[in-house]
């Protein structure tokens, strides 16, 4: 594979690489890539909706085994994600990249290429961004810009009692999919220290390393590499002419968001576990590794999935809609949060959430 | 100094602590923290105008010298910059950072205590980002929004053969600024490393070094530490009715940013060495330090004043104003870009411009 330095191109020289193809589709996107900043205009009847993730190396991603190409999707797809949670379009999207001297040109075309399929797909100019070095690794920030008629706006604080929970798609999956993945990442570590101590040669390639098979488990690394941000559940919703009352993606793990949508509309819930949407292969590699699937559809994250709740005057037309789960209902706030379990057992939902941090 | 441990609060718990008693000040800004997205509106006559600048630890600043809350003010203030260079206000900010485990939660006030005086003191909001962890170091990510009426905007493809260039402030202090610092910082480690060979206790803090005497040298420490966005000059344009037909804020140095207006306004320039805004102080420490003031101010970056050309009709006006001067003019594109020297020689224009990637 061709290796292009970047020290070649240089800062503008890379950036009008990168960039220099893209034309603008939005009628909101006045000026990309180029000058100080980005110009954006949305009609007088829309609001403007921001959202940013930072994305480090070694933390939120493993370039062992994640390919820069999905590394772009997933990380476009994500934020995009967070525009449909509020009931939102992604219109613009802002990419700041810093990497280490072990990347390359073609490195970036891949890392772009991903970017501009989630971009393409889903109706999203790319306007804008930084490059920079880094000292190690690669960092990505990624800002999505969207709109939303006002009233359309779905926040988290407006679930009331007795308001249904739905969720779109199946629960886990993501979770597994790193799992599988981490495994055969341990398992290729191992093998290749055996290789190194008989005397094999790394350099040669005559080292004797046995690919991993996933067949089967396909579904899992797609969910985990390659997820997709709901729009159709967003469009199937507004053609029903359903508004949910409150709506979060799940990024963090139901358990964790549902917990957010409680507290911040002052209410309770109740949720069963017979009607947590579960994938039969996130089943089998739950069992397979000796996990509880149930803890893994409340507190797996990186499912992307949307968790919304509807008024019960609703009932009818979202259990029609394909794709979407009811799983439960608010309640009172003195009630709490918690999960009913097929025994009748009644347990505490608690937020896991996120504890990369300082671990 | 107390350090609280950032596990202790967890990421909801930081979020909370470092965004609670923020108040929104803009009637645009909606929503901010504590949701999917922050929510914007903007009145229908307004363009929106987006920046984004990341910040990597050891590429971008070096926290031996820089302070958490100048980091964070200067961080701020750059993003400012660029909506102002666009003829923009800046009104809401979105801030990321990722932070390796020797950051404890008193450094994060420290960071936002600068971030918010920067926004106070511009009238910004900030309505949201993210927290993440970080193998190594800290890292920043900034997207600032602003607004401008879209006959306002000043773009960088603007200047015509004729007009005049002009400057705000003075150049190369910032630059000087970073050379005090670093050299002050080699003889602290010179020092010590003496005074751990001479068998001192860094522990016991009985090491004999001398700390560094800026006295004289304050101007180029500020411009460096804590520089200012000017929109002191944009309001001053505006005042006097004149509307610049180009215009970049100056960060990666005078000669590569007017290039890049030269380039997309496909045009040619001549600034004359001895029009160049220079501060006593950055004369003195250049002929320190045996460089040449000239190349200084053309390629020292980090002032973060205005690059602006303007019609030769606002030629009173402009050369009345406060804090700005006259450097030269655009001509034909065929004439190429050029500084007139004070001997009366010419020499192109380079631009020196980024070059930290992959050196």
């Amino acid at each position: 594979m061709q290796r292009t330095d970047i020290a070649k191109l240089g800062e503008f020289g890379l950036i009008k690489h990168l960039t220099e193809h893209i034309e603008l589709k939005n009628k909101s996107s006045k000026c990309g890539v180029g000058d100080d900043c980005a110009v954006l205009q949305y009609e007088a009847d829309k609001q403007t909706l921001v959202t940013t993730d930072l994305l480090m190396e070694g933390i939120h991603f493993d370039l062992t085994y994640v390919p820069l190409e999905h590394l772009g999707y997933k990380a476009a797809i994500t934020n995009f994600s967070d525009v449909y949670a509020m009931n939102g379009r992604p219109k613009q999207l802002l990419v700041s990249v810093a990497l280490s001297k072990r990347f390359c040109v073609e490195d970036l075309e891949d890392l772009y290429s991903g970017l501009r399929l989630a971009c393409d797909t889903h109706g999203v100019d790319l306007v804008g961004g930084d490059t920079s070095a880094s000292m190690t690794g690669l960092t990505l920030s990624i800002t999505c810009i969207g709109e939303a008629n006002a009233e359309d706006i779905v926040y988290r604080n407006g679930a009331k009692e007795t308001d249904l929970i739905c969720v779109s798609g199946d629960l886990g999956a993501a979770y597994m999919g790193l799992q599988l993945l981490e495994r055969e990442k341990a398992v290729f570590n191992q093998q290749k220290q055996e290789e190194l101590q008989n005397g094999k040669n790394p350099e040669t390639k005559d080292m004797d390393i046995v690919q991993p098979d996933f067949s089967g488990k396909e579904y899992l690394l797609e969910r985990q590499l390659k997820p997709e941000a709901r729009v159709d559940i967003i469009k199937a919703l507004a053609e029903a002419g359903v508004k949910p009352t409150s709506m979060m993606d799940i990024s963090d793990g139901l358990s964790s968001e549902l917990l957010h949508i409680c507290t911040q509309s002052n209410v309770g819930c109740r949720i069963y576990e017979e009607h947590l949407p579960l994938d039969y292969q996130t089943a089998v590699m739950a069992e397979e590794l000796n996990m509880n699937v149930t803890t893994c559809a409340l507190n797996g994250g990186e499912d992307y999935e949307l968790l919304f709740t509807v008024n019960i005057s609703d009932y009818e037309k979202v259990s029609e809609m394909k794709d979407v789960r009811l799983i439960g209902h608010i309640t009172k706030k003195d009630l709490g949060c918690a999960i009913i379990c097929r025994d009748g057992s009644e347990f505490e939902l608690k937020a896991q959430g996120w504890n990369a941090i300082n671990e």
